[in-house]
């Protein structure tokens, strides 16, 4: 029940705090005989990396990632694996005069009145630096599945930057890869470019949706309660850093529907069970149908902004603030990929759970 | 990392199907020294028992709750709490035609393909009558919570009914208890009655949106990344039946915000930290700040209707199905008391949690 | 991480006092399609149940075993199983002038110190009462390992009562279910019968030493560190009351070897590997080699004797104490069937782990 | 569930092979506030550390601890710990002719059997060098302790090397650290000089029994069943490499004992209770009482010894081998602080669980 765990057997441990030597990822669980070396982590590292546009954070980190153990002679062993990335541009002294002061929208006040201690450099533990350890993790996973399940394919991108949305008439998977937003629709990326540009020299932020999809899961993983595959993908992308909502399928907008137009009836493919529409999200009672898995999540905005903010010091003593620094004008952005590990290492481990318990799948229609 | 329990030290695991003998939650790590009696537990069951009024369903299940362990001399021992509650009204000739089709939007289809074996007299271990074991943990939770926490309020209602939401101008916590929806706006449930009862009448239903409040959780509860207190929530909450999406303080709406708009900024009050706006649902990097913790989910549609859907059988023959039975035309209002029941297990297990890694709050502001 | 449980993917919670209205274990984890029914578990609950020859307690409790959830139509469904036992025999005036006295040797006097609250009647929850729920797991468990290893055979017998020690040369398989010891040594029974009947009546009592096998489990289950085979066997037989040491294979002994006397030679045989000698006890860094895996585990004598111990009261005061009551002269003649059950536990627990994180063996040697 | 973890509030991780790049500890739920640093835990690897006499193996490892997370200025911060030691004297043409043959005795064919591949160079994950990342998060351990429970003292020894036994008579605390075998009996620590000088020549090895006493632990931890104190230790001890055998208290002699013999009599001191005697080894039902925790474990021979041994290749060959390289005689030795390290984890877990579910100890006496 470590607190910074999450996994039932793919478990992923992460550690670290953005201004200390290293963080990582404890990996155990791995299926032995995965394939990989510490390029394939690295090529999603670098798409969550910072300093890729002037969209991101220009912070520069290289974000270089090393294997120390579980892997041997280019193959994961079946024994933990450790995932390490040095820390590098630290530049500590833009976080000096934060020692004191509790940024508001930033974990500085609750990690202080939890702990009594806190790394004040940078967001330490509670920095979204954290999340790198989780692209890692989440690169790893998708080795692995590709031997389990290799028709799964896991895609994230925008649909929302603060009130713009984008049109799902203009739906593209081709144009994810090409545009700095990840998103599908190749208009709302242009006009996104320009509103973010605005807000980013007005030192101000804002939020977004990001949806991650996972195409060629196979039905029945997932499991009652606590091992629902819902559940824990709700859990998983909650935990990342700034995420306030998580929808599976029609998600909020369920509320707003009738049973009738709510429905997702079941006719009969030529290889199995299929369905007039995926309202559900292709979960059905925690478990997977087949269809596509449909999570979606809101990020807030960047809680540092160059707009002066009131807040209080340890002492109690009433204060301003601006929280200077290179930051990210919509951390939406760079979570796209966090989304994607985190829906990687969810099916990875819900195809472990259900090999462990039932071998494979039983009940057969048709 | 059973499949059916959730928390770290209060720990409930819940058995059961809803046309078998009995079911229940096994609850291990509850304090010492809690009083506790069945009938303390009972109310909340009874907060969610069937048949209580024409917007529930009609089957009338007495769902008495018997304590058959942890529980000596009117005190829980430490040790594991068995509460049990057995199944009376099973009818189970209503789903006699259910036996080999599937419904559409409900797990039959996605238990077979897992297990290859189902318990189809209603939805068994997949329908909501597992949540009884949950409302029935949860009060113990509360009882658990006065000894640790007494300040702390759980408080549930609809904001929410198909396109039907409250006016937030017209809040107020008298009216919960005063109507069949827990709403605390007045002329909504006006309002909803009539919506709800022309929709029963035709045998249709519709989704609703939950709103749980905690009010005087001490700050400093939840740790980083798999203990965020949010993460725990958003899991608990999407593990309950029906429901598609989670969202704490602005939830999905955080997307629209800018940094700006969306900072709670922070004053020094009389007894610790205030805050100007609560955007975050009082929980920052997944601590709590010692502000009402909001959590807010969607319930999708009852999946049983009296339209006919189109369907398969197990052996993948298409064909028809109407689901008769008595079902509730909006299950987001039996949620109310589950939604409140989760919240209660969560911040006692936080509770607990840190009381154990920390001991006390150790931060002092001021 | 409920205290209470035991198992990563088969996992066992047991509840329930000695005095209380009912015990039981609720086991989430099984494979789904497993053939089961009462009797089948009853057959388990039979070996350990008291009262059937002069050398156990008279207390009579006929420990039916109920099947409450997670089975239907004879087939368990994969959801959690509920497994209940009723005490009906429960006589608490026995127990009533040890209200307040704590007695030697039993954990009245800790579970007083952590709890602060205990039911007195009997050992509560640390009466031995608990194994029974243990046993009913664990023929859950033996059903389910014929599905994916049916050529495992698990059989504990006594080696051992007070000095007395079995003639290894004399071992006999068939002899073990013709004795009230199950021991394979005849004529050892035949002389611990003489032995025990003098210390039964003189009030009396004696430790024990119980082996358990089991044969025909496949080379390859088990993992590093703390899903060590040997790591959850030993855990497994020193959470049975009264245990007090456990060995693998040769156990303390080992510490006496050399290294060339320790060494199990390896061989090719028509199926795999032979060894020339089992010291390993079938298990070698955490995994099992194909071998008979062997554990042996000592239990103490009952601590309840008609001899007149000093002891003290809750109020501090020094006093004595004669445990009276219907008790075991030796508790380790039961403690077979429990140790037989933690064996079946752990061994379909690794079964199951290992295919969730291997598939199937991988490494053939040949 | 982490195959790799163990310990339920304080969680350690331990990760990586003999071979590889850098093994290590990742530890989650460490109180913050504990004062550390790298010296500090460094002791505790000093002590295990190889080379340190003849009786060792003669391989030089500095095995350097480096702290990467959870420290700042000095102090825990109650985030994960991460302990890295560095690879450095790894000689892997040592075991180059390995590669092929599985050595008897070691894990070599359990890990190919288990996973298809395996690094062959030393033992891999199974070599004894993971005890190292125990003994760093055991350093910790000790740490935090203070924090809660200053009078707690964790001491190991040895009792026993081949058939050569303590004489219980000359126990001298004050001897242990006087010489290489962290004996309390100085006559038996030149008899083990001579024997095991002998033994060493000569090309074999022997087993051995450690002792670890926990002095000065509260009454009241543990809980039953699976958090029994005896069980984690049962666990935590039989889960280093080598050991066959655990017991607690009178171990496996428990057997031999009347109960009249066995019954630890109940007296009231001026702190509270106190025992005529300690069979039980300071637990009863699991949970502390106060007096001296004492655990026992059996440690088998080195397998790697120079005498030639048959065994098979991975092609099913059958072949001879003879463990050359650097060895120990007695891997006992260096098992002292991997089960003192492994107490401390056990007892620092069990004061923060017991803190988190019943706050304070709650049972007086007198």
């Amino acid at each position: 029940m470590s607190m910074n765990s999450f996994g039932h057997l793919f478990r992923v441990t992460t550690w670290g705090e953005s201004h200390g030597p290293a963080l990582g990822a404890t990996v155990d669980g791995c299926p032995p005989g995965v394939a990989i070396d510490e390029a394939m982590i690295q090529h999603w590292l670098d798409k969550r990396k910072p300093g890729q546009n002037k969209f991101t954070t220009q912070r520069r980190e290289p974000d270089q990632v090393k294997i120390l153990s579980g892997v041997f002679e280019g193959q994961t062993t079946g024994t933990p694996v450790q995932l390490m990335i040095e820390n590098t541009d630290q530049r500590s002294k833009d976080y000096g005069d934060i020692m004191d002061k509790f940024r508001p929208g930033h974990a500085d006040i609750t990690y202080w009145q939890k702990y009594g201690i806190r790394d004040y450099r940078g967001g330490g533990r509670s920095s979204a630096r954290e999340t790198a350890s989780r692209v890692a993790a989440g690169g790893l996973a998708r080795e692995a599945i590709k031997q389990i399940a290799p028709n799964v394919q896991i895609s994230g991108y925008m649909t929302q930057i603060g009130p713009h949305k984008i049109d799902r008439a203009k739906f593209d998977w081709s144009q994810i890869e090409q545009n700095p937003f990840w998103t599908p629709d190749a208009s709302a990326a242009e006009d996104w470019a320009a509103y973010l540009d605005d807000l980013r020299k007005s030192g101000n932020s804002v939020g977004a949706v990001v949806e991650v999809v996972a195409r060629g899961v196979p039905a029945g993983i997932g499991a009652p309660v606590y091992a629902k595959l819902d559940t824990d993908l709700a859990a998983s992308m909650m935990s990342i850093n700034a995420v306030k909502g998580v929808e599976i399928g029609e998600g909020m907008a369920a509320a707003e529907l009738t049973g009738e137009a709510n429905a997702d009836e079941i006719f009969m493919g030529q290889n199995g069970p299929q369905y007039s529409s995926n309202h559900s999200g292709g979960i059905l009672g925690g478990i997977s149908t087949g269809q596509d898995i449909v999570v979606r999540f809101a990020v807030k905005p960047t809680s540092s902004i160059l707009t002066t903010r009131k807040t209080i010091t340890k002492s109690g003593e009433e204060t301003e603030i601006i929280t200077k620094g290179r930051h990210d004008p919509c951390v939406g952005i760079r979570a796209v990929p966090v989304g994607e590990a985190m829906m990687a290492c969810v099916i990875l481990d819900h195809l472990l759970l259900h090999r462990g318990q039932i071998g494979e799948n039983r009940g057969r229609i048709g």
